[in-house]
């Protein structure tokens, strides 16, 4: 294994484990748990779960995985405004949904990317931009949505009931 | 830039906008506010400042950048030991220091390692199986602790007091 194919599945394999350790944190969490905000005065959990989901739908365009998102109507709710302040009919269970059929669609596009082509420019960099700036490639969006995950994540995890 | 020089960059980039991130909401906070738990009945953002430098105080024997961490005694408090159960006489002050100590001792390592050498193998892996898991390197070491980091950086945020 040469070190280029070494640092992609590094890359893959951390984000693979946050994704895991988010679903195992939701797994734990009834809908009325999911609820209830992460601190006094705070983001709910369904408000982050949510933010996630939508923030992982627009890596799909931001990858070239897919032309547009699969659930555009979160962004201006969970993304473009604070929590509680956007009226919504969208029930955990939806969420929930949403989230997992996200997560499986980003996940097949992830996995059939060959190593070479993590190393291309993603969406928001113009072609002369990113001749002088080569890190600003897709693997560096995973690598970055791997720490935003992990942010939340462990805001999330604070609303599993200590034994 | 090789791609080898690109993705020793986008991790190392990582590292330090989330350590940047952190001292950020460190330097929001004041003693008293850094003191609180994070959510009823959770860790302090006390807790949380020693878990995390005694975490990177350890990345430098693990990394093979020291033979031993600079301060061993947070390791039994703020590691093996859950908050509020090991008694200590560390101020908010010390612990501010020592993480500041313990980050730019750190910093100037990771700054030195040549690329090539975070493939190389990290201190608790053996070379047998290292051959035969050669992704367990130094590198992805610093990917780890960078999501680690952003885990508790996010919790840490929430005692900042929204305006």
């Amino acid at each position: 294994m040469n070190h280029q194919d070494v640092f992609v599945k590094m890359a893959k394999d951390n984000w693979q484990s946050q994704i895991k350790a988010f679903n195992h944190t939701l797994d734990k969490l009834s809908d009325e748990q999911l609820a209830q905000d992460i601190a006094p005065g705070r983001n709910s959990g369904t408000y982050l779960l949510g933010h996630l989901a939508t923030v992982h739908d627009m890596m799909m365009p931001l990858l070239r995985f897919e032309a547009n998102t699969l659930y555009p109507e979160l962004t201006p709710v969970f993304l473009h405004a604070p929590d509680k302040t956007v009226p919504h009919t969208l029930t955990a269970a939806q969420l929930r949904a949403q989230w997992k059929e996200i997560s499986d669609k980003l996940q097949a596009h992830i996995d059939s990317v060959p190593a070479d082509e993590w190393f291309t420019r993603h969406n928001n960099i113009s072609e002369e931009d990113f001749a002088k700036e080569p890190h600003r490639n897709r693997l560096n969006v995973l690598i970055g949505r791997t720490n935003h995950l992990s942010y939340h994540g462990g805001q999330v995890a604070l609303l599993v009931p200590r034994k």
